[in-house]
């Protein structure tokens, strides 16, 4: 709610000549703190935009990961063959074998070969997967079906048994595979597979079967057409002599084999049906898969967490069910990794669509002027602008996700291991969720045209959506953050070390202990909002006050209710201190970003910032506001500041947008066309 | 941000027991007013469910419009008819065809005939439209394009001459039409259209023309395909004898007949080309039209507000171009007044399928016992709950719309047409921008089954997208609602009468003008809080300062920008003060139906009523801070209630759909299956 101004003074016509002279003399960088208060006069003033000079070359050298040459290699194949590019109407049954050629050609003719970097360079590897995946999402998710689920469980899960035969035939798609996890009535709670594989001492095998309908493996990738095999999570059963008849030793994945090698034909025991058609992706072939008594060899155990021997029983070097349980999951953790940065990717084809149409969009004017862009609206810059902020935010938080994953690849260092598991549950599920959303804004903000399936956001939004549920769902993904903040937490009160990516905690929280600064709640000058200070303190300052609160309530209610019951009781609570603090590890990032980029780019980078830094602060303005943690002047002056950056953007939004640097092959929007775009529209009409 | 609680009291066993005894017997309604700092102790020590007797029968009852009857007419032709229900994978052109084929089984075999309500029963033509609707979104949106737009168009244009000539091939679809208003660089901004019909008294006849391609006519429904005429609307041209040689009177609309009636061969210097594939809505066949000279006799013209006679005189019971041009689309309004009350209709349906599925699925649980349903996480009330009261509290909102229309369109009345005009306008951008976004939580909310094409969300998401876009952008649409709340400020401090849906406004704006109260801002009781005055007063206050503070905004910046520079300064405020009008008028509806309904259902709607009130004043809860109009302390007990409430409703939630009256070959989702929902959902896969 806006303030209610007094009546305008009448200023000095003279007065204002001389002040916009030395105003204009300033070119906004750096603008003074004593004009902050004056900004939307100043905007007038100048009469024409106030614009930065952008250095739009070399602000995507920066942005540009260093896999970008492979990344171009994948969108020049597919420019070079439209008979492989999906078209955009297209039923599922052609979709799932062009994606399945699609992913051929990739591999055998343009030689890119995804498995060979899911280890040694998985940075390379996600790289690749976001370029297949802006050909087309289905192909992204294929491929990553293929070579991180399917080879992945096998490199990661098995041992050098498992490698030697194998990895040749994952590599060039001979053996395309599945990854058999989730049941019809188990997706989040894992450990409540029902699935069982009961150790036949006799044959040396084990025995897959799917005990009730509830344990059909559904929604698996590569079932329903093209697998050969799938990696199987289930119950390991062992006979035991007692009177129970068996040991339960948690879930553990196995090798089966789903399809004969030559004639396709599905195998005894193996049931297969297809999961049908989905809201997006129908390019991967979802199956559902029940087992009836289906042998395979003692061998198809992935035995790296655990083995059992040719007389039954059972080695670790892991001490427990839980812990093995851990350690299978916590080699599953590249797959967020690599969604978190697609969905970045989604997000930035998207929003170049939007930000070139809206470019080009005129609707409305001055009496007797002509119309103006529809991206000089006040609304529309609140629709897009603080989007584009966060779409560069995200951008440097994904990249540090992925080196930090690379690193831990390399290192296996504990404290690494828990750091981005956690970071990676954190930044997929916000990432995807501020995706999804964003996908709906773009597609209304491009307003009918955006409803044409050729410019694109229907397809990049239905094909999208699922990345807030698989890999894990959002809600459960933050969950697991607030968990490692609450441990974190009574770490520090233990004198323990904290993770890196939490450190900032330690300082925080004292700060957050006393009581906000009666005079800096009230500083409202420009450059005060704008000091980054500032601002990753007030992000921090909520993590905080949220992680302290939540951990005496949490401690309250668990004498009545169980920690069960303590944890559901506070679970909202527990979901905003999770955003809080994936926004302050964002925030972080950026402003390393700012610090460390090329000097000519710097103070675009920084206006970027601070928009999204400021945009977030008003969002949560109530919760800063019951704290008294700004004044109420404070909140309106960041209110006024956030209008006025997305004003600023605006200016160079186009410019950002290039940064991206993704050729109109790739956004392939006609409506977003770099030239010409309503006549591409129209002519692809048939005009 | 939750208040950090100190260290917890260590409550005396004894005393509870007997507290507990105690407040079992008061079975939470009514709740006394110290009672509300225990809720979640209360909650804890009844230790079951505290719910609510809901008399679901008679719930449904009051629910029920009053022509339930012939939306069962609809529901039951298309269960008797499987031929004609949408497969869950169709091809656009397949599509196109069954939609025609489900309209003509409609009219023609069912004998539901809703030209016949348009003008004498609007209120019955809708309800047959949102039960097409529930069917298929595709044959709800073509049946308002032959029958609201073409067939209403045909009504309230044009004369006696057009209705005895057009009633009845329209109503029997023998002349399936389009309504060809929309140019390609022409969507909201109507007075900007392009297209031309040149007057030539030499042959007594209109000349279309398409002047450039901008002003190709697209997004035609019916065009595409089906369709034989167009009312189109252009620019009528007249010859002068002065120098320019036309003279411009403004956009009218014109019958063009746009294909032969036998061959159905387009028409000469007619040029149609499919507008092809889209986001949702395939069923419709959208197409972009050129015109080349195209001759139409003078008759054509829809000549209620402006006609032309033999020698070329323009005449026109209305004094200038804008006011016939506000005529003439104010006759369109109901198009609107439709959209509004099918996309509650939609939420219905989305929500219905979201909590069944909710209270199914089981997912963990406290440890060693049975997994608990989804929808007893606190999270997951957080998604649905507040959704749930929003779409009780739109379905009385629509309906009070509707009634006003049909009341509107008996008696013509001035006051009633601009009244209807903003409402229909506000509570179409409010309720299908809600709509929308709640289709992407409801998927979310129901996980990876919520990704199966057949369970729905992704059609409903779709194909309800563009509601919010075409009869007006929401944006645009907004806008209107400021404008003439603006329009009612400045009556109100001339003395002059408000119309009735802004009465509010000239009491709460006296109350706004003085401060908050410094006592009542503190109260935080829950009798206070659930008080109807409390809600309202604090929406309309809201809404007051809003609409107070963009006056004075806008009379300062309107001396240095202009009006439309001035506009544009204060979109922003205007957007949400546009908001802010509309969840007033929407909270009074639904007080007034907790008011009038029957006795033994009172307890239920208050009950969600209070939800929808306090969780949008939470949502809101910075502005309310800002101005202190409730202090930090009355805040955490909104957000306290606020999460009290949705567990509450959460325990009638299944009633709560239930009163919807869906049945099953309406929801249709298998996971939504009110028997047997796993096995119909495993039986539909093909197990």
């Amino acid at each position: 709610m806006d303030s209610p101004n007094t009546t305008p003074t009448a200023e000095d016509e003279t007065q204002l000549v001389s002040r916009r002279i030395q105003r204009l003399s300033l070119h906004l960088t750096p603008i003074p703190n004593s004009f902050i208060r004056d900004h939307h006069q100043l905007q007038l003033l100048t009469c024409a935009r106030v614009k930065l000079s952008v250095n739009t070359a070399l602000l995507s050298d920066f942005m540009r990961g260093k896999h970008r040459g492979i990344q171009e290699k994948v969108y020049e194949y597919f420019k070079s063959r439209p008979d492989l590019q999906t078209p955009v109407e297209i039923s599922k049954d052609e979709h799932r074998e062009l994606c399945m050629r699609q992913l051929l050609g990739l591999v055998r003719e343009a030689g890119v070969r995804p498995f060979r970097y899911i280890v040694e360079d998985p940075s390379k590897y996600f790289a690749i997967a976001e370029a297949a995946g802006s050909v087309d999402m289905s192909l992204g998710i294929k491929l990553g079906v293929q070579y991180s689920l399917w080879g992945g469980s096998v490199l990661n899960l098995g041992t050098k048994k498992h490698k030697d035969k194998y990895y040749d035939v994952i590599d060039n798609l001979e053996y395309p595979g599945c990854f058999a996890m989730t049941e019809l009535h188990h997706g989040s709670n894992v450990q409540g597979l029902q699935t069982v594989a009961t150790f036949d001492p006799i044959t040396d095998e084990f025995i897959i079967n799917t005990p009730n309908d509830g344990a059909i493996k559904w929604w698996i990738g590569n079932a329903a057409v093209h697998g050969k095999f799938a990696t199987v999570f289930a119950r390991l059963l062992l006979p035991t002599h007692d009177i129970k008849g068996v040991s339960d030793m948690g879930v553990h994945a196995f090798i089966v084999p789903i399809r004969d090698l030559k004639t396709h034909q599905t195998l005894p025991g193996v049931e297969i049906h297809d999961c049908g058609h989905k809201v997006g992706l129908n390019g991967v072939d979802n199956g559902a898969l029940r087992f009836r008594s289906v042998r395979i060899p003692r061998d198809n155990l992935l035995n790296r967490f655990g083995d059992v021997s040719r007389d039954g029983k059972y080695t670790s070097s892991l001490p427990s069910i839980n812990k093995r349980f851990a350690a299978t999951l916590g080699e599953l953790v590249g797959g967020r990794v690599g969604l978190a940065y697609s969905s970045v990717s989604v997000l930035k084809i998207s929003i170049t669509i939007a930000i070139r149409y809206s470019l080009l969009r005129q609707q409305f004017g001055p009496p007797k002027q002509p119309e103006i862009s529809i991206l000089d609206y006040q609304s529309h810059q609140h629709k897009l602008m603080p989007m584009l902020a966060s779409t560069y935010a995200f951008h440097f938080a994904s990249l540090h996700l992925v080196q930090m994953y690379s690193e831990m690849k390399k290192s296996h260092d504990d404290q690494l291991v828990g750091d981005v598991h956690s970071l990676s549950a954190g930044l997929k599920a916000y990432v995807t969720s501020y995706t999804a959303k964003s996908l709906s804004t773009c597609r209304e903000a491009c307003g009918g045209h955006g409803y044409a399936a050729v410019n694109r956001f229907g397809s990049l939004r239905n094909d999208h959506d699922i990345f807030q549920t698989f890999e894990g769902d959002n809600t459960v993904l933050l969950q697991q953050v607030a968990a490692d903040l609450l441990k974190q937490y009574r770490e520090k009160f233990q004198g323990g070390t904290l993770a890196v990516t939490w450190n900032y905690l330690r300082e925080s929280m004292n700060t957050y202990l006393s009581q906000p600064n009666p005079v800096t709640v009230r500083w409202e000058g420009e450059e005060h909002l704008r000091d980054p200070k500032f601002q990753l303190d007030a992000f921090r300052y909520r993590t905080s006050r949220l992680l302290q609160s939540v951990a005496v309530r949490l401690r309250k209610h668990s004498k009545t209710l169980g920690s069960f019951g303590a944890w559901n009781r506070c679970l909202n609570h527990l979901l905003t201190l999770a955003e809080s603090h994936i926004e302050s590890v964002i925030l972080a990032k950026f402003i390393e970003a700012v610090q460390s980029c090329p000097e000519e780019t710097r103070a675009t980078l920084k206006l970027v910032c601070d928009l999204y830094a400021l945009d977030r602060i008003w969002n949560d303005i109530g919760t800063y506001r019951i704290v008294d943690y700004v004044a109420p002047n404070k909140a309106k002056a960041i209110h006024k500041l956030t209008e006025y950056l997305s004003f600023q953007v605006r200016n160079v939004a186009g410019e950002l947008v290039d940064a991206f640097n993704l050729p109109d092959h790739v956004t392939r929007a006609p409506i977003a066309m770099q030239s010409e775009a309503y006549s591409q529209y129209t002519q692809h009409v048939g005009f």
